[in-house]
C-alpha cells in the first residue's frame, strides 16, 4: 500500500507526519542536526531510500567517501559543498549528484539551516555490483 | 566528478541549469506538462534516477502500474493521488511512497501546477530481482 507522510513544517521549515527526526551528528565540533528517513525499509522500499538532513548554521555533514552514490536536492538554506577537488556553493532548489567513491562534505553558510533530500541506493543492489553502503 | 544543476526558477517555479524540461504527455485530454531528469544516466547515475514532473492545472499523470517503485516528494501545488484503492490529497512538502505494482495516478487540484520529485531505481537492479522498469 502507498504511504503518505504529510509535511507539517510551517514558515519554510520541514517536518513530516509519521517520521521521526533523529539526531545527526555530522562532522566537527559544531555538529548537531537531524536526519529524517522519509522513504526507506519502514515504508517497504527495498530499492532506494530518501532521507532529509538538516544541518544548523555553522554545522557540517561528516566528511564522507563510500561506494554508494548520492542524489541530492536542496530544500532550504545554503552550503559550501566539497565534491572531490571541487568547492561549490549550493542553495535551495539545486540538484547535486555525488558519484561512488567521491569525497564529499557540506558546510552550512549563512544564518538559515541547510536542509536537503538525499537519495541512496539499496544495500542489496550495491552488493550485486561489488560495492557496499 | 560531482554534478551540480543550479535551480534557476523564480517565484516558486522550478527549472535547472543544464537540464532540459521535456514535454510530458500524461493522461487524458487535459494532458500537457513537463519532465526534467535532474539525476540519471547523463550524470553518471547507475543506481537510481531523480526526475521532476510538472502537471498543469486540470492535468494528470498517466494511470500507471509497473514493477518499479516510486519515491515522491512534492515541491509545489496540490493533487488528488490515487494509490491503489486509496484516494489521498497531497501538497507541497509531502513525501509519498508507491510500492511495486500499485496502480497510481496524480490529478492536479487548484490553479497552481503540481510539481514533484520522483525517484526510480535502476533498470539493471530491477532485472536482478526479476522486475522491469
Amino acid at each position: 500500500m502507498g504511504v503518505v507522510h504529510r509535511q507539517t513544517g510551517r514558515d519554510g521549515t520541514f517536518a513530516w507526519e509519521g517520521v521521526e527526526a533523529e539526531p545527526y551528528q555530522g562532522g566537527g565540533a559544531s555538529a548537531g542536526g537531524s536526519r529524517s528517513v522519509l522513504i526507506g525499509p519502514r515504508e517497504g522500499a527495498a530499492n532506494f531510500a530518501v532521507r532529509y538532513f538538516e544541518i544548523p548554521p555553522d554545522g557540517r555533514t561528516s566528511s564522507d567517501r563510500h561506494a554508494h552514490d548520492h542524489g541530492i536536492v536542496v530544500l532550504r538554506g545554503r552550503a559550501r559543498a566539497r565534491l572531490g577537488q571541487d568547492i561549490r556553493e549550493v542553495g535551495a532548489g539545486d540538484a547535486v549528484y555525488i558519484p561512488p567513491d567521491e569525497p564529499h562534505q557540506f558546510e552550512t553558510l549563512g544564518a538559515e539551516p541547510f536542509g536537503f533530500l538525499c537519495v541512496i541506493p539499496s544495500k542489496e543492489w550495491l552488493k550485486t555490483r561489488g560495492g557496499r553502503r
